[in-house]
This record gives C-alpha cells, structure tokens and sequence, in this order.
C-alpha cells in the first residue's frame, strides 16, 4: 500500500518540503532508493550520499535540509520515523487464523478465534493462546502457559510448562524458554539434581532472539520485563530478572540469579556472573566479562583488541610477568629516591 | 503428596528437633516459604532469614541450630538433602506411554511398552528406545540410535544417526547430538569435506541443556562419560572425551580431540582449544582461555575483569605498550646498576 | 563397496607402491586400522603410528614412504586425497524419495521429484526444492524460499521467507536462517522495531553447523557466498557478507554490516564488531576481539591464555595498576636520565 507524503507526516509529526503528494510503498537505503521509495538519513557516515539519493522522500534534520534535493521530511529522530513508517509498510499482514489440522492441541487449551496454530505444532494441557497469536509451524508449548494477545512465536519455539508470556511478544526460531536451570547439589563427588521448579515470565513487547535460551527458576520465577529485547543465542540463567526496556547483544550469558535494571545496554558476547546486581542505565561493551556487582550507572569494559599476533603473543608473555616488572620497578624506585 | 518429618528423616538420614509429625508438601526459599514449605539453609549469605522463617521444616547444619526456632532437620549437607527431598516432591510424574499418533516412528524401532513418543516425533529406522524413556514433541532421533531406559528428550531434541544414549539421561529442547564435526582439508583454496563418520556416546545420567551441540566423531566417537553435566548452548566438537562426573557450564565451547579429566568444574564461556589433555578435578573459572593442557588439578584462569569503560580504554593502550615498558625498564635497571 | 588401490590411484592420482590389487572399504586411523581398511599420514604428530598401522592401504607423503611397510599410496597431500577417498567410500547414500505423508507442503511449491521432504516438515507458500534436495525432518521452510539441488537440510532447520539456498549446501540440525536482524530505533527509552526487509542469500557448497543462526538483512541482503564453511554456534547478524571459501569455528559472532574477505580462516569464540571491513586471507585466532577493520593480509590475536588462578588474579590487579606503572616508570626516566 502507498502513502502520501503529506499522510505521512500527519501521522506521524514533523514537516515536509517538496511535494506532499508523492508517494511511497518501499524504503531503501539512501544510495539505493528509486521512485517509490523512502529513505532516511540519521548516521552522519551516510551523509555523502543524500545530494545524489533518488529516493522519493528522504526523512531527515533540519540540519539537512540545504543538501536535500528532493522531496524532504524534517523530524527530530529520523531513524525513529524510519522506525515508524517501515512498521506502516512492512507490518505483519498475517491474518490467516485457525489450528492446521496438523497440529496437536490439547482439548483442554483454549485458543482464541483469531489466533494462528500452524502445522505442526504441539499445545499440551491447560494453556491459553490469546487473541491474534501466531504460532508458527513446528512450535512446542507445554501444559500450563499463556501467550499474550499479537504475540508472534515464529517457529521450532519451545515453551515450557508454566511459562507465562505477554502481549506483542516476538520469539523467533529456536528459541527455548523454561528448560531447567543448570542447578546440582555435589554429593561425594556425583551431581543430585536441584528440581528447577519455578517458572518463567516474559513482559509485555519482548523480543527474543533466535536459539536463546531462558531458563526456568529454581525457586521463584525468571523474569523478562516489559520492552526487553534480547539478540540471538543468548543465555539466560535461571532466577534472572532482567529489568524493562534493556536492549541486550547476541551470544551474551548471564548467571544465576543476577539482576539487571532498566534501560540497560548490554554488548555482544559478553558474560556475567552470578548473584550480582547492576542498576539501570548501564552500558557494557561487547566481550567484556562482568564478576562485580555495578552500582553506578555508566560504561563498563573488559574486552582486548585484537592486533598483529605476532606483537600479541609477545604481549601475552608479557601480561605474565607484570608482577616481576612491578616489583623491579618499585626496587628501581627505591635506589633512585635513596640517591636523591 | 505430603510427608511428615520423621518419614524423611527415616529415609534420607540426619536428626530432627521439633514437631516429627509435622507434614510438608512443597519446597521454598527461607524468606518465602510458610505452613507446609520445606526449606534449607545451605549458604550462609542468607542465614540471616533463619530466625523469621515460616517454613514447617528447615534443613540446617548442626551449628544453625540454636538459630532455628521453628521444626529442624540437622544434616551434614543440607544442600543434598535439600537435593532429595525436592526430588521426591517434585520428581517427574509423567505416567503416560504410548506413540502418538501424529509420531512417525519406522516400523524397525523397537520401542518399549513403558515409553512415550510425543506428537510431532520422528524416529528412524533400527532405533531402540527402552523403558519408561519420554520423547517429548517434536524430537527427531534418525537411524540406529539407542535411549537408554529412564531418559527424557524434553522437546525438539535432535539425535543423528547412531547415537548412544545412556539410562537416566536428560537431553533439553534443542539439544543437537552427533552433527558433524568441522572437518575439511583445503584443496588449493576450497574445502573439501572429511566424511564425520564416528558417533556420540553418552553416558548414564548426564544431563544436557537447551541447544548445546555434541559433533559426532570423525574417526572414533565423541564420549560423554557417565554423571557429567552440561549447561546450556555448550559446543563440544568432534571426538572429545569428558570424564565421569565433570560439570560446565553455559556457553563454553571445546575444539575437537580434546580430553577433559573426571570431576573437573569449567565455568560459563570458556573456550578450550583442541587436541589437548586436562587431568581430573581441573577447575577452569567463567571466559578462560584454554590453549594448554593441563596436568595438575588446580584452578586456572584467564578472563578479565570489566571495569569502567574510561579506564578500561587507558588499560588496553598500555597493554598494548608493554614490550616498550619493558624495554625501558631494563635500560633503567641498567643505569642505576652500573652507578651503584 | 570395496574400491582396490589401482582404481584409487587412477582415480584421484598419485603413485602405489606394493600391491595394487589390495582392496579397502572402510576408513580408520592409523593406530586402529586393520584389514580392509584405508588410512592417511598427514599431522607429523601420528607419524610414530606409520611402521605398525595394519591397515591395508596407508596414503602417505613421498617423504613417509622408506618407514612404510604395507601398500602405501604416495601423494602430494595425503589429507586431501583422503578427503576424497572417504567421501567415496562414505558419500551419502540417501536415495529417498518424494514427500512424506506427514509433512504439509503447501500446493504452490514446486518439488522436484527426485527430492525428499522428511516427515514432520513444514513448506511455505511458493518455495522451490530442487533436484536430489534432502529435507529431513522437523525443517520448516517459510514461504517464497528456494533451495538448490543435491543440497541437504539435516532436521529442525527453519528457514524463513525469502531466503536463497544455492546448490551442494548442508544445514545441520537447529540452523536458523533469516530470523529478524537486531534492529530497533530508541524511542524516549522504548525501543521501536526496525522492520527486517531484506533476506538471506547462501552461496553454493556452503555448510552451516548446528545451531548456528544468520538473520536476515535490514535493507539489502545478508550474503553467505560460496564455499563458507561455518562451524556450530554462530551469529551472523544482519547485512553481513562474507567472502568465498572462508571458514570459522563454533561460537563466533559476527555483528552487523561487517564484511569479511575470502579464503579467511577465523577461530572459534571470536568476536567481530559490525561495520568492518576484512580483506582476504586473513587469520584470526581463537577467542579474539575485532574492533577495527583488517585492510592487511595476516594473523591477528587477542585471547589470554589461562594460568594458574593465584597467578592470574595478580595479573589482572596489575593489569588496572598499568597506568600508575607507566606514569611511575616515566617519572623514574626524568630522574635517572637527570642524573647521567
């Protein structure tokens, strides 16, 4: 479906110079674009491009405008009206409704009229599948659960017993939430089993991504606030409780029973133990290792650039002798201050 | 069901203080349990709930009880006793049996009477499946692979073809046995793929969590010894061997050939190179770096500490540096020596 | 099937040296190998296993031939050639047909004949499954995807809309691709989705481990050229592109927009910030931290092996102190070279 550009901005604010009834049904990037396509600029490296675009609006600053050649949007937050008018064209047009005959359900779940079950999906007893759900093919969800209105469940998502999950929730392929925490007791030398007997809590507006896991509670329920969106191939350790609106990067882990506030951002790859609590508005940078609890918000880092191996591995050797420098050194000091 | 103290003390051992006929049907945390809970204190960071508890039962060391005012089991170990009893209220009381009808099972399986086979399951041919296993939905275990009697496959399991699976096994969603190993040799630039033709073999009671992968061998098998337990989204390449008993956890990864000891402890996001030897009870701490074998038990470690951001960038500069400190603290020492 | 070694050698090359009629048909190593067996020297390592293997045919080095009893088969790289072997003796025989009653293809496919959807699949609308194509079981293949000939998806793959798969490709188990890219615009502290429009393309020979997950592109494609070889565990995230024949091991992510040159060799755990760019024929080494963009053929490095942990938790406390160090040294300097 096209859009006008005076449309456009009706809805969704700022202003427009040029023509206000172009039309648009597709974006694209600002090298990219052609007629019927809009475009944005936010990041100052993709500057050079906007005098030349052909895209047929181009959303951007003020500051802008003057290397604008074509038809302009002015807002405060291009890439968040990019955000907004990509939703606008490109939403979910899923409206297929109904349980594939393929799929298992039990009698006893109750799944709303207008929700989707698709082939060959499992829904074991007592779970509620809310209204406009889509549960993709191959979805498992155990007795127990509930799935919040216009939550999507991609596919090959597995849902253990008793996992409750919110509204507009997005699980993409493979992800796993409620599978048992990792909890043993050692008793001479073997693991005895720690029953994981707590539950797992997805806010309203999460996304999760590909093959991450969230781990049940031992005691006392997982927690995933409202508006957390977590990349692929994360782990989520069992009694977590990650607070709204934190934004965390794929192949990240977090142990046991860990708290992280609100509105925090977390990197890539990075790990952090168990037991701690960090507080809102923090931001940890990819690779970094987190052993301490963080009291303040800010910017915390421990990951090693990469250079030449041949300068790294001397490097390496050495980290290992530090202690013998700080020694020498400290020695050094102490005849040169005798002499002074 | 419930059982009264004196039951469980009859049956797992230690002493009891206060009511034996006091009955308990469900475990909670110290701060949070009341009439009817069982519960424990095990780490003495939450010692300071003893006295306020609400639980029917507390199980505590001998010397927590003069802090106990409510009805105590005296144990050695009350985490393992914890252990125990939350098993025996909470152990698995799947019941049923039977193949599903929406089950693909080949004609040649042998399945026993005892066992399930959930919706949306596929198992090939000349496979084994024994007593009371479970195969949740959606499972897929390819030709000539055998489950051991006991074992549960939660859901989306993958099992390829010729895998063996011990007793008492618990394989989490997501779980991929016998893939194939990364094994190429490069032909003037292209890769050539090296047939993986060895399989997994899993011991008795090892648990394995939510989308970790064990490679089949290339030659010989990839072993997992019996008790060992693994957290989630583990990789564990071709033809490694871990011993009896050993434990990791989430998101460690373990390059091929490689040997790990009995009773070793590897924490969370390790990585640990192939072709190496660690001997038994080797303790490797959460983003170590493994490049070495090791040939005493110990504890090793290499990840590093995040810290603010600020100084952490000062940090990796002078790392960066340190042949040059070097250099120029040995020209100091030389200095000062020849003056003295 | 049984192969003797003058057919061997006709067909991949090289010289014989014993007798020619000597048949194998099965692969071991040297130290297990006996009757009817072909094995290869090539890792120095096993070299002291050359003068007692029994197997029947040994593909060595010219160099390997005078400590060489048996029939040897003498070649410029015995690796390859017994790449080549195996997969003769080895190759996959699967010879299944046609679509199983439990899979749910919908009717505007297009499956060629001499291709196999396993049990339990799922298949969009308007896909296309080429000639001698595997589909094992439990894949779910969105719609408008096309998979090219001979190539194989293991079991549980999900491949979402849109995604091109080229010729000879091999999917292992839980491969996710073209899941939604990591995207979101910061709305007043609640992040707004970034519609993922673009799709994943997969080059010819290409083989994707278990687990592993490549989102699809925001704008533009993600592009997995030919040759790739990806270990288990990876993240590829959105727009990425990487170059023919480059291969990298288990649990390495790559974040989004980085493009990496051909014929690269990147090691396991690696992680590589988005944005880069990283020419041809570089090495990265296990465990390392890519910031920057690599524009210099090469090796390059930052994981710190493990050490004894009394050892390491001083290294790191001086790691932090590295500043104060450096300032001290240079202070040191001023007051000796005074001095001289």
């Amino acid at each position: 479906m096209a859009y006008r550009l005076k449309e456009l901005v009706e809805k969704f604010g700022g202003e427009f110079h040029g023509d206000g009834d172009c039309q648009v049904a597709t974006v694209a990037t600002l090298q990219l674009a052609g007629q019927g396509d809009i475009t944005f600029l936010s990041n100052s490296a993709y500057r050079k491009f906007l005098p030349n675009t052909n895209a047929s609006i181009v959303i951007i600053r003020n500051s802008d405008l003057p290397s604008c050649k074509g038809n302009a949007w002015v807002v405060d937050d291009p890439y968040v009206t990019y955000a907004r008018v990509a939703q606008l064209l490109y939403g979910s047009s899923n409206t297929a409704q109904g349980v594939h005959p393929s799929a298992v359900v039990d009698s006893s779940c109750s799944v709303a009229n207008s929700a989707m079950v698709s082939a060959q999906c499992y829904i074991g007893a007592n779970s509620t599948i809310a209204e406009n759900v889509y549960i993709g093919p191959g979805c498992v969800i155990e007795d127990d659960c509930s799935v919040g209105s216009d939550s999507r469940l991609v596919a090959n998502v597995v849902v253990r017993a008793g996992t409750v999950i919110g509204e507009r929730a997005i699980l993409h392929p493979g992800v796993v939430l409620g599978a048992d925490g990792f909890g043993f007791a050692n008793d001479a030398g073997a693991w005895l089993k720690i029953p994981q007997i707590g539950a797992v809590e997805i806010g309203d507006d999460v996304e999760i991504g590909a093959n991450t896991t969230v781990d049940r509670g031992a005691l006392g329920n997982t927690v995933i606030e409202e508006g957390v969106k977590l990349d692929n191939q994360i782990q989520i350790a069992h009694n977590v409780h990650i607070g709204a609106h934190t934004a965390i990067v794929a192949c990240t882990a977090i142990a046991g029973s860990t708290v992280i506030g609100k509105h925090c951002a977390i990197g890539g790859c990075v790990g952090i133990a168990g037991h701690l609590n960090i507080v809102d508005k923090v931001q940890i940078t990819a690779m970094s290792f987190v052993i301490n609890s963080i009291e303040k918000s800010g910017t915390y880092s421990s990951g090693i650039p990469a250079e030449e191996n041949r300068q790294w591995r001397k490097n390496t050797v050495r980290i290992k002798k530090l202690e013998d420098y700080a020694q020498r050194l400290r020695r050094l000091e102490g005849i040169v201050n005798n002499k002074k």
